[in-house]
């Protein structure tokens, strides 16, 4: 092993070899160079080909890795391999595929190619393709594969063993062992490394744990995730409402799951409909498309301000410079709120705030905004008096209203997430735009206000 | 089994009834009730008693689960059984934690305490706590643990499972395993269920895989939760300069690093001081000091638009109407804004973007700016004229704002990131409020040269 190597640049590296090498038609000595690689990394490189060659590419590769690079591809290239596959071939690459990838994959090629490959599946494997397809997306039951390894309580541990060398080989993990009985139930669980070092005539019922930690079929994303975070385990069973167990979660499948929902957590917090499609793969028009409604609501929305603005009229134009603060001051208003409103859905998607906490976060929010309204107060007014050199009534004018924006955004901002979330709404529309306009008129009324007794319009 | 349950539920219940058992002091029931949970769930249930009670209840558990529940205990529950064990007691807790808890732990509790466990330990385990609290936060040399079991290549398939049953009792994974040398380097790697199914007979170099992927100690947190996500393997090794194997890094410790960078980013693009404590464990004074300086530092830049709108005051002065659009334009602004740079920052963040796409980026959100752009205005443009009666140059001038102000926010929503990238800085701060500044000022500008010329002022 060298150790000095970088990872990506090796990989770059072997892509451009390999682009030339295709070129030049040089495929054996291709083959010679990838098929050292980790699976992954082969899939990668195939993916960065035209299609055409990446299918010829992946036909020469040897048959045993073929399946698992198959899982690892984009789906334009499975799709391509499809479509130059005989119906032979299809059953092959199939009848190697996890389940939970099959789905996967079903899910995004062209309607056509479903046809084929449920006609390629085997007849059990389509029942449970369709069963599948039923699951809400994201859901534990479209979450799982069915590939898992269960044991009966009355083995022992030696026959436990040779079943598990006979039957795991196309398993997706046969470190965690199912104890079930003839109609299915879940009734325990064992793990290969108590079996190993247990004598080897003990039966499984004695080492087996039957307060299994196990997941529904309708369980959602959230807590799909919660509950692998909470217990690190490699794998959790999902049951039926029978108690029947139905397939697995397995670990590795999770890390990309919390990745799309932190996604569109992002996504919906900066007023755009989540989805899950790379940025670059999206065309302009679905990119628009995410975008526009929640810019055409804020835009309407903002009529509220400029009927405020509208009513200060003559206010703005006897003393137009107070005009030059409405920026700052809806700022200051704004980011305040942000800041309140992010932490707080941030609490609320990891568990660290719950809905009984509100009284909580609004007196922890009133402190912080009595602390931030005051330097911000402070900094401001004597940045009027002497770098603006305006008079003390309107420095006295902005400050104060800098205060209070500061504090009915930072309240509404640590409130409403928990309200949405109380209301089974997402708390995570309830981030920084829908906020902001709040907190903008508020922000202005108390200027205005303020600005006619002080400035003593 | 009960199918029926529901997890969390139960856990309430049982927390309740484990709260009253203790206060009537009747802990024989309260073991009863907790010691059939699963150590997770009963170091959740102490962490929600007081401490004293606490170190009581985990006193009286059975031996065999005390060490397991201890390092899933919160900080201050450990302090507090640390102060009340003897040296002996404590010797015991150490000598069954993982090395990565043991660092974590060292981490947090109160520094009179580190130096008594590190008296406690032995003088191997001192030296590697001392060698493991020097790498950089987060790198994956302080994310990782030492108890891996590692082979030779000589042994045949039947001494490792036999070393494998004798050794791998207080390993951390036993399903992946590691092939050094007598020097300790790295050679290959093997999975427990290769041996299983393997030939007995056969030496483990014909087995072992030799293009192991592996991280090296310093490789940042980025780093280590690409390469997991990417390859999706249960341990990875990481290796120091020379190659020699110093610890693994197991998936679940990844969950939760995940979780941490990705709230990390959420706090930076709300333009706080990111902070790994919960919302509610942390004082009103640290949360201002998070997010006063990005409050003042917002404050003092929206000079640059106050500068603008004074140097307009004549023309607002004599159209006050003009200015209660300016919330509105600058809204429409800064929200168009901050939808492309959180895309563009996530795209970064999980490697969708790469910094040579700049000019892809920009060429996508020129055409997603015409879009919405042109939408906004036209809608604008409407209800400017028949809701708001105004005249149609007024309409004209502050829908062409609304197109132009799009477009300037949108490719600098989209390119400030990237270019941060380039810089070596961090793209997530140039999130929202850095973008709305600038993209402020630019609709200012905008409008007022508009205003100037259509309304002919």
């Amino acid at each position: 092993m060298d150790h000095a190597r970088n990872k990506l640049v090796e990989l770059n590296k072997i892509e451009e070899k390999l682009k030339s090498l295709v070129e030049e038609k040089r495929y054996k000595e291709a083959m010679t160079l990838i098929s050292v690689l980790n699976e992954v990394d082969i899939a990668e490189l195939i993916d960065e080909l035209d299609h055409k060659t990446g299918a010829i590419i992946y036909r020469m590769l040897p048959k045993d890795i073929q399946a698992e690079v198959f899982s690892y591809l984009g789906s334009d290239q499975q799709e391509e391999i499809i479509r130059s596959s005989t119906d032979v071939e299809l059953v092959q690459i199939l009848d190697e595929m996890y389940m939970d990838d099959m789905v996967d994959m079903i899910g995004e090629v062209e309607p056509d190619l479903v046809d084929r490959i449920l006609k390629s599946s085997t007849a059990e494997d389509r029942k449970l393709i369709n069963q599948f397809l039923k699951y809400p997306e994201d859901s534990a039951g479209a979450l799982m594969t069915v590939e898992y390894v269960s044991l009966r309580r009355a083995m022992t541990v030696r026959e436990a063993i040779d079943y598990i060398k006979a039957e795991g080989i196309d398993k997706k993990t046969i470190y965690i062992l199912y104890v079930t009985d003839s109609s299915r139930h879940l009734e325990g669980i064992v793990s290969l490394r108590e079996l190993l070092v247990s004598d080897y005539d003990k039966k499984i019922e004695e080492l087996m744990n039957p307060d299994v930690i196990y997941l529904n079929t309708l369980d959602e994303a959230e807590e799909v995730t919660a509950t692998f975070k909470k217990y690190g385990f490699e794998a959790i069973p999902v049951v039926d409402r029978e108690g029947i167990i139905v397939g697995i979660i397995t670990i590795d499948d999770i890390l990309n799951l919390m990745e799309e929902m932190a996604s569109a957590d992002f996504q919906k917090m900066s007023a755009i409909t989540p989805s899950e499609k790379p940025y670059l793969e999206t065309s302009a028009f679905e990119l628009a498309k995410n975008r526009i409604v929640w810019l055409l609501v804020l835009m309407v929305s903002a009529t509220v301000t400029q009927k405020i603005i509208n009513g200060y009229e003559d206010l703005i134009g006897s003393v137009a410079f107070l005009s030059g603060f409405i920026p700052m001051l809806m700022g200051a208003g704004g980011n305040s709120g942000s800041q309140s409103s992010i932490l707080v859905i941030r609490g609320l998607a990891t568990g660290d705030i719950i809905t009984r906490d509100w009284l909580k976060v609004i007196w922890k929010e009133m402190k912080v905004s009595i602390i931030c309204g005051i330097i911000l107060a402070m900094v401001n007014y004597f940045k009027i008096i002497y770098f603006d050199k305006a008079p003390s009534t309107v420095a006295l004018t902005v400050s104060l209203t800098v205060m209070g924006a500061v504090a009915v955004a930072k309240v509404l901002g640590g409130i409403l997430p928990i309200a949405a979330t109380k209301l089974k709404m997402d708390p995570a529309i309830m981030a920084s735009p829908l906020i902001t306009t709040i907190a903008d008129a508020s922000t202005l009324l108390i200027y205005f206000a303020l600005a006619s007794s002080i400035i003593g319009f």
